[in-house]
């Protein structure tokens, strides 16, 4: 996830996250769409944010396994990238609290993507239903801004394949959403709304 | 959407909406996801909150068509709650801010459901892609606590269907996004992800 704007120091207010911090608030909704569930954490999921909002860009590390301290709400989410940003990032990874790391990098500097498929969230894509989606395959998604021509080009060279998830442009936390449900439903194939385990919706 | 702890009034802190309004942070969630697009407002939503935390219950509709000074942050929203209860909540809908109205009552007191197929979102329900689902239905979700028996009683003698976003327990934000994403591919049958109109995804 890409936040072109967000800072890249703990000198917000969590008072005005949205005024004050170059948009960390659209990276702690991704957070949240990346691994709440209502009754715990999607331990399987990595989260790599991009933050490119003042000097060298820092790249922060949310890693399901053994994330704590989230919760479904904005500010505390923030409060835990505040935490993370005051470290002092260097080349090499630095825990924050649990599960999540700091470092100093750009997306060309991740080395996720040697792994599995790429995947590129743009407006023409292909349906995301419709695609042979790889379970450790790797999602990556622009702000309100987008990705770069550099950034696509990256993208390009990895063989990335661009995704879309519906009609309309969503948010990228919304498009989070709809590609976890779409892996979801393809864990349990024996129905089309799984069926193999307890469902429960709606709640929180 | 019922707020089952959801204050009924204006007396909490946006410091700590978790905290301290009987965690109205997840109506908040859910308003984001009923209605905000990358570049606009779904204007054909409405929402319905029922306030339970406190006294008689009170009810807020949040009218797309003519919503405004909604931004995608929880802060600016719940602020934007807060305002609607601080207004005397009478039984007739009182004029918060556009697009946003207030008044005394419960589920039980919505006229809503005269329109549309009414959906019930619970753990058991089938899968909502195989649905026939109404552009104009009503859809009603729980919060973290879920409906009462008798709220269940008056779904039921309402007919409402009982459907499922997806093979894992979600937070009601959650199940709104995939009901919307469900609805939005209706609308564009000639492609599975659209594609009669210009597609967008992944930014904000």
């Amino acid at each position: 996830m890409v936040g072109n704007l967000a800072t890249t120091t703990p000198d917000f207010s969590l008072e005005d996250i949205p005024g004050t911090s170059g948009r960390i608030d659209i990276l702690c909704r991704c957070i949240n769409s990346a691994f709440v569930l209502s009754h715990g954490i999607r331990r399987d999921v990595d989260a790599y944010l991009i933050l490119r909002g003042g000097g060298a860009a820092k790249t922060i590390h949310l890693r399901g396994r053994d994330l704590r301290h989230l919760n479904p709400d904005e500010r505390t989410t923030a409060a835990l990238l505040k935490k993370a940003l005051a470290l002092e990032a260097e080349s090499r990874w630095t825990k924050s609290t649990p599960g999540i790391f700091v470092r100093a990098g750009d997306l060309a500097d991740l080395s996720i993507f040697r792994g599995g498929t790429t995947y590129y969230l743009r407006e023409d894509g292909s349906d995301h239903r419709g695609l042979p989606l790889a379970r450790d395959g790797t999602f990556v998604l622009g702000d309100h801004i987008g990705l770069s021509e550099a950034d696509e080009a990256i993208l390009a060279g990895l063989g990335a394949e661009i995704v879309s998830v519906g009609p309309k442009s969503l948010h990228a936390d919304h498009c989070i959403v709809l590609i976890n449900n779409e892996l979801d439903r393809r864990e349990v194939p024996s129905h089309p709304a799984g069926g193999r385990e307890r469902r429960t919706n709606g709640d929180e």
